[in-house]
């Protein structure tokens, strides 16, 4: 089959990789469309070492259903699976990062069990956003947001879009602090406050933005016993300030996978609406030029058609 | 009057000092005894840029009363003091620590609000623990600790050891790691667990090390999902993998000043026991001598007796 490949951080489009063959319990899923995070973006910086085909963002089609589905491929049985931590299973393999094949290709494995099925309100293009939809949803499964909390988004991208729209569903005060000028219209317009620099306290930020200067802003934006939300992977080091983070009591909160079903249900609904986050659709074969598009300042989210 | 004084980072024993004269809703304490923190001798080595008299445990009479006192003098209008977070008021100072005149002197002044009266089933020498009891205390008013929770702390220190037996009081499975054959010691005496190495995995860890080392032993010890309470103020920088801390979705608390009503009723009942935690006691005459002995690698707590 026709399949994106990742190694030694460069991509290539390939023409002759083996058909999955799914074990027990898998699905092979014929994939529709993909789409690019900033985490395959970061594979080809270094920052996981991962050799295969990269994209974990899809939907497909699999026993004529539409499908979409969780990431990470779980043991059952270790520590964390029976701890009811399936996200941090010890012995998972992550779809397009982590000793498994993901979906810039035509089709992929995953465990039957991974699989939700995209209800006809959700159109094809939309569902590539259910996984980073969860996993922007997945903050709320770790602080508790209340009407009377003042949030600050850090970053504009498409990630911190769709953490803004989750989070302005529990009626906070937010903003959204970002760069560019397009990208905050898109906020603006679905009534989210955003600005360029921000000013006064927030009881909790949650850093979008992926880099070391998201993270300050992030952090000197906080009030005291303030929470601080990292939502963002990439390669490189953090420097903190550690007394400055005991005298102020702040928490810190890595934030990964979220919950798929809340995610369908929110974009089902339009409570949540992605379509104008898609910039551009690419055919499989053009998927380099859809990477270099992903990687260009100021472009939200590039897909690519899968499906022949 | 007699007090230690801190300029430039150099202590020096000063007998001229003005008496402190309390402004309305403050007290004029006596300063009984004051023990040596790891934060007084961290300003020494330029942690805040304190000029003043250090000192900020310690147990004093007022009134014909023997007083312990909260450290933090507040301003109750600003936003934290209106929030309910009083230890954070904007506009506080801190006693020996910020803007206020500590306890290594003859004489001290706090507001009456500050004081708390010690009963009588604890020794003078003892109540000077309050404090930092209290601040090992806080860890609980912050995160929730179950008897099936493993939990390390790092370090065997004298904070160290007050967090392990106000941990062990919540039944939790306790370990502690730490470097000296004498602390750890006082920790199995008391029946807590004690290793030079961790093995396995934590829910929660304690770093009361007060370095960076400490702060990679903490992190490497816990289960995804897991918290790190960081419980040290300490000058310089702490360098962190930030992805690992959003893959492993592990919370980061910091930690500071604490309930003194609680710590009252712990060390009054016995729940918590300081008395062998005391290695020496100074006269204030030989305050700088007690400093150097503080310093001393393998140290508990110094005292210092203030009351001629």
């Amino acid at each position: 089959m026709r399949a994106l490949w990742l190694e030694n951080q460069r991509l290539s489009l390939r023409g002759d990789v083996a058909m999955p063959d799914p074990p027990p319990n898998e699905a092979l899923v014929r994939v529709l469309f993909a789409g690019i995070c900033n985490t395959d973006i970061e594979l080809t910086r270094g920052y996981y070492p991962f050799t295969g085909i990269p994209g974990h963002e899809f939907i497909g089609e699999w026993n004529g259903k539409r499908v979409a589905g969780e990431i990470n491929a779980i043991c059952h049985s270790c520590e964390a699976c029976v701890a009811g931590r399936p996200t941090h299973c010890e012995n998972r393999t992550v779809l397009g990062i982590k000793n498994r094949n993901g979906a810039f290709a035509e089709f992929l494995t995953l465990p039957v069990e991974n699989l939700h099925v995209v209800p006809d309100a959700i159109a094809a293009e939309e569902a590539v956003f259910i996984e980073p939809l969860a996993a922007a949803l997945e903050i709320q499964e770790q602080v508790t947001v209340s009407p009377d909390d003042r949030v600050l988004v850090v970053g504009d991208g498409k990630l911190a879009q769709l953490v803004a729209q989750t989070l302005a569903l529990t009626g906070c005060e937010l903003v959204v602090v970002g760069k560019h000028a397009r990208k905050r219209e898109l906020l603006e317009r679905r009534g989210i406050e955003t600005v360029e620099k921000t000013s006064g306290k927030f009881d909790i930020a949650v850093e979008c933005s992926g880099d070391a200067s998201g993270f300050a802003i992030a952090r000197r934006a906080l009030r005291p016993r303030g929470t601080l939300v990292m939502k963002s992977t990439y390669a490189g080091e953090l420097t903190l300030n550690a007394s400055s983070l005991v005298v102020d009591e702040i928490t810190l909160v890595g934030s990964r996978c979220g919950p798929f079903a809340k995610a369908i249900d929110a974009m089902a609904s339009r409570a949540v609406d992605v379509r104008d986050l898609i910039d551009a659709v690419y055919p499989l074969d053009d998927a380099t030029t859809a990477f270099g598009h992903a990687q260009r300042s100021g472009t939200m989210k590039v897909l690519m058609r899968c499906a022949p």
